[in-house]
């Protein structure tokens, strides 16, 4: 038997400390969305399940393609098992298409292309609304060394390269998407958290339709019907029958 | 006899063409101060006077240290021969000590030293409140060219190393101060604009009272006095009497 401890409570996940097991977390997806910075939340059932099916996908994807991440296999129909790492406190923005924040920010229009795709980092803190930072900002709160932060970039943008291609062939463009990273044993920044509609901007290439969380965001329909949509694109069976 | 025309209008200063020179401008020195990006506005008379003589006295010790500037000559109480730039639109600003926005943006203390100095730099556009931009959000506006925004950010820091102790020496911190640059007919990025009390942040070491624009933005006392104060620590002598 196996003692379960909650080691981090997120918005929308847990990460679980197994006992007897130090190297790992189990990273449960829960049903919980929040948005603009905690100011609206909702639950939605079937959602953490979905994250947690398409999330999988996605991580085994990115490994196969020779990208380290921390996931390590989907454990059940909510919980991944996942390589512990020490939390780099960063949410790292991939924008292909203008959306959100950066129309308000550079004055160019939703939906304009982004030649070459750009790499943003935000400091993750609530209580300061998770603000822009540049890597000058890094440096000063020592959030990450210079050369872990290049890796980041780096890395940020050969996931674009592999996801965006992905679901593409699914009919989706994949507008922009938000990753973050942790420090692994060996002092790396290894990709970690999740890749779902949670925290990508998924738009149907045909009609432009949302399949992510700007449905919750901006009252724009039923958010399980959306995130099924994607999980279908990708030919996902999901275990939960609803 | 010469003919003027204004090339450029803005807060605190007129670019005024010289007819039959197409290489330089007068910058002219108003007495107008505006803050919070315009919110709040009021004239003080004998200001535009202060400015034009410390902005000259700072530029020929930037010269004098080998750094290139706009800067060529006074010319009377308020007006300054510069050379014609081509506008690069940043706000770059040099942080020793933390204020005004920083703090809100990084949770660090008012007041807290910054080690190494750092080089922000905002995007000049009042209609989006001159937002902070990282190297990405430059290159993706195509604001300036990569060799010149390292130029850019080498020089902010070498300004830092001629003024911070220029200051010192009169008994005032420098906290931190914005600065402008534009492109030159050789395609380089050179010191424009202004350095002054509106656009630093100037702190009696002692007593920690502000002689700078934020006397006007929070109702500190009186902008004139203060302004003087810098001119007189710096010993200049002010060509108006009064």
């Amino acid at each position: 038997m196996t003692h379960f401890n909650i080691a981090y409570e997120g918005k929308a996940k847990q990460l679980i400390l197994i006992d007897g097991d130090r190297d790992h977390y189990v990273q449960r997806f829960k049903d919980d969305a929040t948005a603009f910075n905690g100011e609206k939340s909702a639950k939605f059932e079937g959602k953490g399940v979905l994250n947690c099916a398409i999330s999988s996908f996605i991580f085994e994807k990115l490994e196969a393609a020779g990208i380290p991440t921390h996931y390590l296999e989907q454990q059940n129909p909510i919980d991944m098992l996942v390589r512990k790492l020490e939390i780099i406190p960063l949410e790292v923005v991939v924008r292909n298409i203008v959306a959100g924040n950066l129309s308000r920010r550079t004055g160019l229009a939703q939906g304009d292309p982004i030649e070459p795709p750009i790499v943003e980092t935000y400091y993750k803190n609530d209580a300061l609304g998770d603000p822009l930072f540049a890597d000058t900002h890094i440096a000063m709160l020592g959030l990450v060394d210079a050369a872990n932060l290049v890796r980041i970039k780096e890395t940020a943008l050969r996931v674009n390269t592999v996801l965006r291609p992905l679901f593409a062939d699914a009919g989706i463009e994949l507008a922009d998407f938000k990753i973050e990273f942790g420090i692994d044993a060996a002092g790396q920044a290894i990709l970690g958290d999740e890749i779902s509609p949670d925290t990508c901007r998924l738009w149907d290439m045909q009609t432009g339709e949302s399949f992510d969380k700007d449905v919750f965001r901006y009252d724009k329909g039923d958010l399980i019907q959306a995130y099924k949509e994607i999980a279908r694109r990708l030919d996902l069976s999901i275990a939960s029958g609803n």
